[in-house]
């Protein structure tokens, strides 16, 4: 057993420290990055597989990070179980993270294990994307770079004193259940964390002096935040997993001839020849002509999205060339391809540039890749975790990572096309912020899918609160409004005959029952859809802030007012972009409380002007997004378009609430590629200027996709 | 590396095979017991801390052991991550055991990891008792010997084929769930073991011929089975948390008063100074003489039984003695005992003996001990993973082993005592089947709970399903029934003012709104209590059984009936000694169907001759209990009395079902010592002849306990 006390040097500059079996350094790897690493270097870690290198001239445009403690506080222990790092908690300190959390929010006094997993019940900390990473109130992040299970215990251990007597128990005898809850644990606190089987650590410190700057650094070290297709914005629709070709021809034509704009159409297992596991190879009996299709798809202004796992069946012609590169365990009876190698990766990668992309395919949906049900206890789902792979990484290392890997090759693949996407994928871990790619999950609590877009703003990760059947059509709606104030709005028609909206029953959708206030629930459902194609512009600008400054597109209030009590345990209400707050209806209410935090807001639907600091009442209505507007904002919104694609024109229309504070901005490039890297797009400044708006283009691509042509102003 | 195939030699003889790191040895350590070994030995292994030695007479009365595999087809890998195990898994074999998991019973297909915890929501194998062992209907029990958490993959893992394009994947593409869950996983299977973090491993193959004779090697191997004081064998009733010692006596005066049998008054955390953590100290105020307390109750022939936990408050006198052998961590501010260190018991023994059991406390109910609240994320409730102990064991080691190490502490004090008792505790593991100690949880479904009967019983457990309130009586006594027909039939009151039969909603009781109804209710349970005491001998000479043939009391019928596949995955019914099937209700159900194995049967309120092979449908009534008796059986049943004690005799009534096949038999001895180790004891034989039963008593006890006053002959 090695203890080390680790020496802050706050300079790009390595030192060791040998101490018993362990060397411990800490260097700042990047601005206001520190990097600790103590022991035995490990070789599968999730920032080994980091698709892009870091953003630096992004993270230099932060302020000097600085950290409420000393970073040489951090003690790592090593000894034959593994390692075991203590790291300074302060009094009142508020923690989130941990990857998507399911069903918990602020993680204080918690234990968490964030395990990949489909299925989270309780709060052991199994997740769709399982980060051993958190974030503080207090202005700084953690994380820990492993991919081995990691347990985190948030600050209510209590280390024996070591004073004999002291008075650290409590004086009364507790007789409820209730009481003992309430007990504090009182003295010095630490967040521990444990890694077992590990012989070496090592850890990332993002410096604040505040909570976004930090989550800001840790995205901006990943490469930045992902910024998806111009398309990916609009309406994805999934439908029924046995529609055939023309069943999909007929279903766009609905979509069309309704004026109901959807910009993306998923295609469910039923397109391969086998699944599961995977053929990846097109079934000619569902789908004859699978170009045409596409074509016909585009022509309309459709993208087209395909399913799949990553597990490979003997009838796919990957077989043969996968055999030698995966693991000796099978999942669905399925290869698991090695990706932790990257030539595997390729492989892979190729057939589906070669029979997929190429024919126009431009996104996937990645399942199965969370080590499903293992806390159903089913052992078919996947591979075991003493699963042996070709490249060295074991079982346990390769769920934690099986998400990013999947995500990195079909990414890749898209990136070297120069051409950009939106996925959708069951799992994620550390360093995902530029995947392009929206997690999903089969859990549906209404509540949680809300809880979650606010979760996913902490780590770096986007989240699809997908709908799919529901108990009612007020139900429906909610969802449908959460969808379309989310990351993306998807709608998973994968085991309905016909769109929810028509019928929300899943039975009686599949005999054909439709609803007969069917139109007026359309028209409802329009309205929404529209509502988002209205906030394209405004969302595409704030996914452009994610990729250049690392500011979450959707994220929990606690992040912008860190030191608000009141949203310590706010998730339920969340930020989109700058200016937005969404407060979205769960359950069956009719009314909910909408908590504003400091300053002035406006009612986006009322128009009230509502003092920040305190709770006000809103009421759920069928055609209105709960949606709430930072005084002095400059929202632009479009005339709503049937979908968004690199030739799409936005007319604006700039909603001006109170007084102007400063001026709002529209990021524009072509939609569909890497070119903006190369400087080929134009930032649009919006500035109000007595009485109407200014608009001043920067920057060097030719193409004018937004056109201001209305101004509103609201008092 | 290495892969270690290990070379089967059925006899007493150690073999070494040298491979790459490992060695790996067999042995028939104990008759019909085969012992693996291999790579480095574990310190801390449920093994070492065995509280017993081997039943070796007992043993060598079974049959020769007979497995359906070849043992040295048994594969051992070990490397940096840890050891796993394959072990052959036949076609159609039922796989059950993992200790006492609640919500599932048959364990094929299933990945289950026993690790000790409270509340096991899900499938993941969380228990209070993580046993690494499960047993087979084709006739054999395997434990892998570690206190490490282990993975267990129950056949349904594929391992990848040698041939490359092998058929193994199904053939259609599945467009449901439903179909994929019904994907069966074809070729040769296993049993996949996973302990990450061993570097050597030990495992037990408890040879047949058949189902029963694994358990009853697992049991005798481990000492023989738990024989309780012959008070055990009546009611235990836990009063209110904040009961004074007045409120004792009172509640103790009621039972008297309108006769209901109860055996033992348990007291709750407020008879201690401190708790949580516990001082063990009584608190002069709510019990100001506590020796008269129990002197007034052993008088009226009721023992008594007291709460604690083993995490020291600083107000304890055992601190100062404790501090430094306890582990770094604490738990409810309390001292974590270092019970892997036999002075560390002995100091904690010793402090419950002096000022404990000399004064009269029987038993003690030995909460906490199993990582309370992991599932629910609280860190408070107990001690990290990481702690560390003096003994060297681990957080993760001593979590598994605390329950039994728990136990051997307070087991072994008694016993040196030479004073038998029946104890409550939260956790338990491998080799436990000696500690008169029943598991009881605060989960409290009750299909569950009586499912956790029919599992205990494969794993040398004993469980309580206690009762505490209810939504309706007709519940109270669907639980109340189950309570009655299980291995300790326990009342847990500890948030109730008065027993639950006068009021069983938690609110109203505790405001003192007792039922109008309450004396009808009363008289119902006081049948059901009166019924338990009828059968004490009965239940007492089956704990016998279970001592000296490693018997289980109580167990599923598949023990009993291992070749029907009816039974495969009947939980909800279960075999008490011999010859009763009890088929307990629950839910609200007002009748319930009852399968019966083959044979001729007897229901056991009617007397109806029912042939056994098929199911029948059976009422609920308040005061029957769901009893089925095998024909030819000599049952006997004793006059109800208010309690049973050493000094108690029982009238019995024989009830003779059918032509009696075999003789029965009747456990005669003290009750509260160890002396029938020591040859002080009868066995009393019944026989029936000519329509009377002839008794015939073999020993040298000299108390006739069981005295037949009536046989009754149903045809």
């Amino acid at each position: 057993m090695a203890r080390v006390r680790i020496i802050a040097l706050c300079c790009v500059q390595l030192v060791l420290i040998k101490a018993g079996i362990a060397q411990t350094s800490i260097k700042e790897t990047a601005h206001g990055v520190f990097k600790i690493s103590s022991g035995a270097n490990e070789k599968f870690t999730p920032e080994i597989f980091r698709e892009e290198k870091s953003n630096v001239s992004g993270l230099q445009q932060l302020p000097k990070g600085t950290l409420p403690f000393d970073v040489s506080e951090i003690e790592v222990n090593i000894d034959d179980r593994g390692c075991k790092i203590a790291i300074p908690l302060g009094d009142g300190e508020q923690l989130y993270g941990f990857g998507l959390q399911i069903g918990s929010f602020n993680q204080n006094g918690m234990r968490k294990m964030p395990i990949v997993n489909d299925y989270p019940l309780n709060n052991l900390g199994y997740t769709h994307a399982p980060l051993p990473y958190y974030v503080s109130n207090k202005g700084y992040a953690i994380l820990v770079n492993t991919s081995r299970y990691t347990t985190f215990y948030c600050g209510n251990n209590q280390a024996k004193g070591t004073k004999k007597k002291e008075d650290n128990a409590p004086a009364e005898t507790k007789l409820t259940v209730e009481e003992l809850y309430q007990t504090k644990v009182s003295g010095r606190n630490n967040v521990l964390v444990d890694i077992k089987g590990a012989q070496g650590i090592e850890m990332y410190v993002f410096a604040g002096p505040d909570m976004i700057t930090a989550i800001q650094r840790y995205n901006l070290f990943a490469g930045g935040g992902a910024l998806p297709a111009l398309w990916g914005m609009g309406i994805k629709y999934r439908v029924k997993a046995d529609f055939k070709q023309a069943d999909v021809l007929n279903t766009v034509n609905y979509f069309k001839e309704k004026r109901i704009p959807v910009n993306v159409i998923g295609l469910e297992p039923r397109w391969q020849t086998a699944a599961y596991p995977c053929s990846f190879v097109w079934d000619k009996e569902f789908f004859p002509n699978p170009k045409d299709m596409i074509s016909k798809l585009k022509a309309k202004g459709l993208q087209m999205n395909l399913w799949e796992h990553a597990f490979v069946s003997n009838k796919s012609p990957l077989y043969e060339q996968l055999y030698n590169r995966s693991g000796d365990f099978m999942a669905f009876h399925g290869l698991v391809p090695d990706f932790a190698d990257k030539s595997t990766r390729d492989i892979f990668a190729k057939h589906h540039k070669d029979s997929l992309l190429n024919m126009g395919i431009t996104g996937f949906k990645m399942d199965e890749c969370d080590n499903s049900d293992i806390t159903r206890g089913d052992a078919r789902w996947s591979f075991p975790e003493m699963t042996k792979f070709p490249s060295g990484i074991n079982g346990e290392q390769m769920h934690q990572l099986f998400g990013v890997l999947y995500q990195k090759a079909i990414y890749n693949m898209f990136k070297e096309a120069n051409q950009r996407t939106y996925l959708d994928v069951r799992a994620s871990n550390a360093f995902a912020s530029p995947y392009p790619a929206a997690l999903y999950s089969d859990t549906y609590d209404h509540k949680s899918y809300i809880e979650m877009i606010a979760n996913s703003g902490f780590s770096g990760l986007l989240w699809s609160p997908e709908v799919r059947e529901s108990n009612s059509f007020k139900e429906l709606v909610m969802r449908s409004q959460t969808a379309v104030l989310s990351a993306q709005a998807l709608f998973n028609s994968w085991y309905l005959q016909y769109p929810p909206w028509l019928q929300f029953d899943r039975g009686k959708n599949n005999n054909g029952e439709l609803r007969k206030d069917k139109e007026a629930n359309e028209n409802i459902i329009r309205k929404l859809f529209e509502f988002r194609m209205s906030l394209v512009p405004y969302l595409y600008t704030a996914f452009y802030q994610y990729q250049s400054k690392g500011i979450p597109p959707f994220r929990a209030l606690i992040v912008d007012y860190p030191n608000d009590e009141n949203l310590f345990k706010v998730a339920d209400e969340y930020m989109i972009g700058e200016n937005l707050l969404a407060a979205p209806f769960s359950g069956n209410a009719e009314t909910r409380k909408v908590y504003l935090p400091e300053g002035v807001w406006y009612n986006f639907n009322t128009h009230e002007k509502l003092t920040g600091g305190k709770e006000y009442l809103i009421k759920f209505k069928y055609d209105e997004l709960p949606l709430f507007v930072k005084e002095g904002t400059i929202l632009p919104l479009a005339k709503p378009v049937e979908f968004a694609d690199s030739n799409t024109k936005f007319d604006i229309n700039c909603y001006v609430f109170g007084a102007p504070k400063n001026k709002s901005y529209l990021f524009e490039d072509d939609g569909d590629t890497y070119n903006y890297l190369k400087g080929n797009y134009n930032i649009v400044e919006l500035m109000a200027e007595n009485g109407k708006i200014k608009v001043k283009r920067n920057g060097k691509f030719n193409l004018k996709r937004f056109n201001i042509v209305n101004t509103t102003y609201i008092k």
